[in-house]
């Protein structure tokens, strides 16, 4: 296994944090039985934790550094969610073998998203076996300026950031369930492939949103996990749900489809008082991502009364979907 | 996949922390999009993840009670080795089916052993796929206090807790290498699947001694990490090296092979100047684990000396062992 523990050393050690001596911050990484790490004076760490398995998370002949990006940018989207600046992460991993191409393009597309959010690899774990990702990502955020999914009122607007269904759109290209031309197929693929963590509008939004989540599962899926958890209901326009000029070409029950109960986006959902709309745009400004207001938090009816999205169509009518005939990639 | 989910909820998030609301300290566990943690005032956070792959870590037929004891155990341990207090750990984990008996078992044994040292889990992922285990731990260690890799000083003494090689004969015995009596045989078992993290004496080294590592790998090759961290050589007494009476009952080189190469013992191997012996055995009494010295550290001898294990037998006489020869379960 030597070839395979100096191809590792190559490809990861090397770029990583903190090796041999101890930083400036008395933090310290790869090389000695933990890492040690502090979050900044005053904050906590957010940390999260996602693994990505071959044949569920994604394809075998998924291109290695697309690969990379993405084990990563699901974590630091984990962060952005929470208005947590990302700081380090470990990752563990077990490898059929020890393929020196694929390792050289896996690692330069997760170094390449690391080193654009100053988030340093302070440890790992490196096995034969299927191929198998994990990592888990470390933030530094203000306790009370946390985005958390409980911290939703009654009367909150709730936005989006960026379009969704995207990726939903793609892998439905992938599967043959639908086609587009090139140039969609292309955009769809590579939102499916390089989601981008919304770590800027995550931090523009400390002090400015109340609730907060990133869209990984679809929409409606997770829109709920906020309503679960804040015990409040919301009312969404289902046509107001932001999406691209290409999946505007496809039929609207699949734009619907992807949109609502598509997963894969990791963008931001979250919700902010109405006297905060301002402030949201501003902060999507400051953060080059757009935000749309989709619709309203509100109060539960009566004590018998369950968490639920109302679904309503462009012309403000209700609107049934039977999310039950939904799927997404995530199958768990 | 409800089956799953809910599965998942009855092993694991009902027992875990933090759920559904804020811990008085602010930590915030399962639930949200990250959890929130913080090392105690003044410390850092001491971080180590391991990945467990069924096939290569452990067999198909392990007892899950056994498993969850160790996948927690071994990140445990190096908690331990950097003198660390735990306080966390998340899981992320594929499973090819949800099994309620197995879940149930490795539940038990997971949280048995979290329980008894105060290391709550704050967070999670699970999958389906080929059966892989990753643990991130966390423990608080006042950054002067972590006992490193790269802390030895030539004049020290090198000492270990327990006995080592247990494991190994235990590995040996299921492969059909070597036998033993029943009774044997059951306590290398016992070590092999048991290991017990020695969190405490890794506190009580605080201040005591200088480096520090757990041997997971075999005593030869982990000092060895001590020696090129920290640029010293070493010499052992290989005959020192502590074994149980179990051990000592098989041939005298099958009990060095065990004990200088076996791995997947997770005791601590530290050192310590001549002067802190008295505290050195009083660390071990107070953790209740004995303390064996077996060697001394020294400087390295020229400009082209490298690190390096000088070991003699009983009598004191140069002994050379060809590690090439020995093996052990982890092989990578």
């Amino acid at each position: 296994m030597l070839s395979e523990f100096s191809l590792i050393e190559r490809f990861f050690a090397r770029r990583a944090a903190g090796q041999p001596s101890v930083a400036a911050d008395g933090s310290l990484g790869i090389g000695d039985d933990c890492a040690l790490l502090a979050p900044r004076a005053g904050e906590m760490l957010a940390i999260s934790t996602d693994m990505l398995v071959e044949g569920r998370h994604f394809f075998a002949d998924v291109d290695p550094e697309a690969l990379g990006h993405k084990a990563l940018a699901v974590n630091l989207s984990d962060l952005a969610a929470m208005g947590a600046q990302p700081q380090a992460f470990t990752l563990a991993f077990s490898l059929p073998k020890a393929d020196e191409a694929w390792l050289a393009a896996f690692s330069e597309g997760l170094f390449a998203l690391a080193e654009r959010h100053g988030c340093a690899l302070i440890g790992g774990d490196t096995t034969g076996g299927p191929l198998n990702l994990c990592i888990t990502v470390f933030g530094s955020v203000p306790p009370q300026a946390a985005l958390r999914r409980d911290a939703a009122q009654a009367g909150d607007d709730i936005w989006v950031s960026g379009t969704l269904g995207d990726a939903r759109a793609g892998l439905g290209i992938q599967r043959g369930e639908w086609q587009a031309d090139a140039a969609d197929a292309a955009s769809f693929r590579r939102a499916l492939e390089r989601p981008e963590p919304r770590i800027a509008l995550g931090l523009a939004l400390r002090g400015v949103a109340r609730a907060a989540l990133d869209v990984s599962d679809g929409l409606a899926g997770d829109l709920k996990h906020i309503l679960d958890r804040s015990k409040l209901r919301a009312t969404v326009d289902a046509d107001a749900v932001p999406r691209s000029a290409a999946l505007r070409k496809l039929p609207l029950d699949t734009q619907r489809r992807c949109t609502l109960a598509g997963g894969d986006d990791y963008e931001l959902c979250f919700t902010a008082p109405p006297a905060a709309r301002v402030a949201v745009e501003n902060a999507g400004h400051k953060a080059g991502v757009p935000v749309t207001r989709i619709g309203t938090i509100s109060a539960l009816q009566s004590a018998a009364d369950r968490p639920a999205i109302d679904w309503r169509d462009a012309a403000g009518a209700p609107l049934t979907l039977t999310l039950q005939g939904f799927d997404h990639f995530h199958a768990d």
